[in-house]
């Protein structure tokens, strides 16, 4: 990555990511975010949401601009593969917070990377959701990433930007701790 | 929606749901699914998953078509917003999968759905992925999904197919549960 910038490394731009942090080293609530996702059913397994605004740092804001996403599923489970399953899209968030983590910790750390990928896979036996087998979970039963980091340092530091990405990563804390689900019904 | 199969309702090919129900009573080696995600790093926190290829019936398969979907952080969390949060794709897997649920329940219950909405929120705290609170969490404190369900059933009726659909929801027990995530590292 070529940068003019001597602020900005991996495409980060540290003087704000630090200024960031002591901004809300001063005031924690800063930090107290919601996000949010509307979704309208079209058809059969066929769905789309809706993501634009969300609050933090004490007021409600927007994305630049609304995004749209659909998820079906595929000819195989009875769908018509207008997008991936919702279960994809998990392993999506996945790759996608491991990463932008990755990037953020390496340029703190003044490492410049020069290639970042990842293969997620999320192994599932649908005799759980189909309710064939009360033994079997309607999840995934396993998980596994599979990175590879290529920049200028050893292969000992960039193993050890992923591990601390894992251990910031909200989506693999989502995943792998439990997180409280609350659902509510209008039927008028 | 106006069908002119009686076998579909609410856009789901009932008898073809039926059918593999049995079929996979009979092989449930068949359900034995595995889902894909690759991402590649762009810059900063900005990163792009490329869906297309998955294992299921005993065979590789592919989507009808690549979905490809980007993820990054806002400006306010020291990004430049080209597509949502990785939490946020969390929100729409969770309200897409409730969703199709829903809609397979009341077709195999012979409820004709006029109209399902969600939103889903999820309350985070990011003073977990920043660091600053080793008392704070990574991931969502708590997530509420608010469902409108209309159809031709009595409101208890309905409010039966989201329960039923939450209780065999892959990613509802993905966020709930606790699912291993092995990560592995190659640097070369």
């Amino acid at each position: 990555m070529t940068t003019t910038d001597p602020s900005t490394r991996n495409g980060v731009d540290t003087a704000t990511l630090f200024a960031t942090l002591d901004a809300v080293k001063a005031a924690p609530e800063a930090a107290r975010f919601q996000f949010r996702a509307s979704n309208e059913w079209l058809s059969g397994t066929h769905s789309r949401s809706t993501i634009d605004g969300f609050f933090g740092v004490g007021e409600d804001r927007q994305h630049a601009r609304t995004f749209h996403f659909d998820a079906d599923h595929p000819a195989i489970l009875v769908g018509h593969d207008n997008g991936p399953t919702p279960v994809e899209f998990v392993l999506h968030a996945l790759a996608t917070c491991l990463t932008a983590g990755l990037a953020n910790i390496a340029a703190a750390r003044g490492i410049r990377l020069t290639a970042v990928t990842s293969t997620v896979t999320g192994d599932i036996d649908l005799n759980g959701i189909l309710g064939l087998n009360p033994a079997v979970r309607n999840g995934y039963e396993k998980i596994t990433v599979r990175f590879t980091v290529k920049g200028d340092a050893p292969a000992e530091k960039l193993r050890a930007l992923v591990e601390q990405s894992r251990a910031r990563s909200a989506v693999y804390d989502i995943l792998t701790a439990q997180v409280p689900v609350a659902i509510e019904v209008t039927t008028d």
